[in-house]
């Protein structure tokens, strides 16, 4: 993990400065790791224990499961960050001649595709991760429940944080055909979040509100 | 700032493993400081820019809220930690003798308290962040709104996220006024972030996806 560490402490320092990376798309794959670590943590208290002995071999499963994506997650920091520098680049590629504009409209159209790319797949990832924390608050531990919910919650608010980032490169994208697929993606995967998310979080709350 | 990268580093270290702390509630803390680096990132692209010249003295005001919250939140995730202790300690106290029964139940109560009291305080700071980004993404620079929303979504799901750490704790409280009340301001915070941070932040969906 020593890695991560690094990377998450280089991170949190450029995030707040004027540099193009890391952004929001960044921040979002920081909160989905750190739902999926709240998902470990909850299998952590879960297995082994007697009382959950029943459904230990779904939660062996759900901590390899919940592992993966919380590295996957980690690594779509840098996916994001990656996606994003040709883009900054194309931006101040000379446009002048028609050959300029046509060289930079065709970079430009590769780029922010990509830029659009990269929070697209996190969403899918978020979501998965968002499943997993669903099942887990059904058959988790129950001491651990709140901490379930507050991975459910960052999830989904990754979700919709990674769909502005679709949104604002899909915008100035010229191919409306490709562009209007990925917004359509983007909010089906928006749909599902609170089809979802929304249902095992407002569970956890009632339960614990005693309602 | 080292201080605190550190002490990030050891959170998401022991976040996913079955230590009692840090748990969710210091996530919410981590997320809401994560929501604050990305209205200073938005500030950082606005500060000095011509095109924003007008709004400038709140701009440097909104920079030095802004750091302050950060420090807060991050803060918070002690906080957090430093009122969960007791509470696991007295979990811990013998209750054979009505003496001991008596002396715990003391503990406890004000365990309970304490334990409930630093989500709520969390939030109150968490509401005053995403407050701060609902005028920066209405004043900020146009070229990072999609970061400014990013902060804005972060912002209200660590506020459900914390809700759950007052419930876990209100619950188990035998004194019902306190417990009660306490339920009723996480309640208002709750319907003041949708109230005023769901509007924000649909504004900014909607701008980007051209509708």
């Amino acid at each position: 993990m020593a890695m991560y560490e690094k990377k998450i402490n280089v991170f949190l320092e450029g995030l707040a400065s004027d540099a193009p990376v890391p952004g929001g798309g960044g921040a979002c794959g920081l909160v989905g790791a750190t739902a999926a670590a709240l998902g470990g943590m909850v299998l952590s208290l879960t297995t082994g224990k007697k009382k959950y002995a029943a459904v230990q071999p779904e939660i062996d499963e759900l901590i390899q499961k919940m592992a993966k994506q919380r590295i996957l997650l980690l690594n779509a920091i840098d996916k994001d960050a990656e996606a994003f520098r040709p883009l900054s680049e194309a931006y101040g590629m000379p446009k002048e001649t028609p050959e300029e504009i046509e060289r930079r409209d065709a970079v430009m159209a590769r780029a922010l595709k990509d830029a659009a790319s990269a929070p697209l797949e996190m969403m899918e990832a978020l979501l998965e991760t968002g499943k997993l924390l669903s099942r887990i608050s059904e058959i988790g531990s129950m001491l651990a429940i709140s901490d379930a919910g507050v991975g459910l919650s960052l999830c989904r608010s990754a979700m919709y944080g990674a769909s502005l980032n679709v949104y604002i490169n899909t915008k100035l994208m010229k191919d409306r055909t490709t562009a209007e697929s990925m917004n359509k993606r983007t909010k089906e995967l928006i749909e599902e979040a609170d089809r979802i998310i929304v249902p095992a979080f407002n569970a956890i709350a009632v339960n614990l509100r005693g309602e």
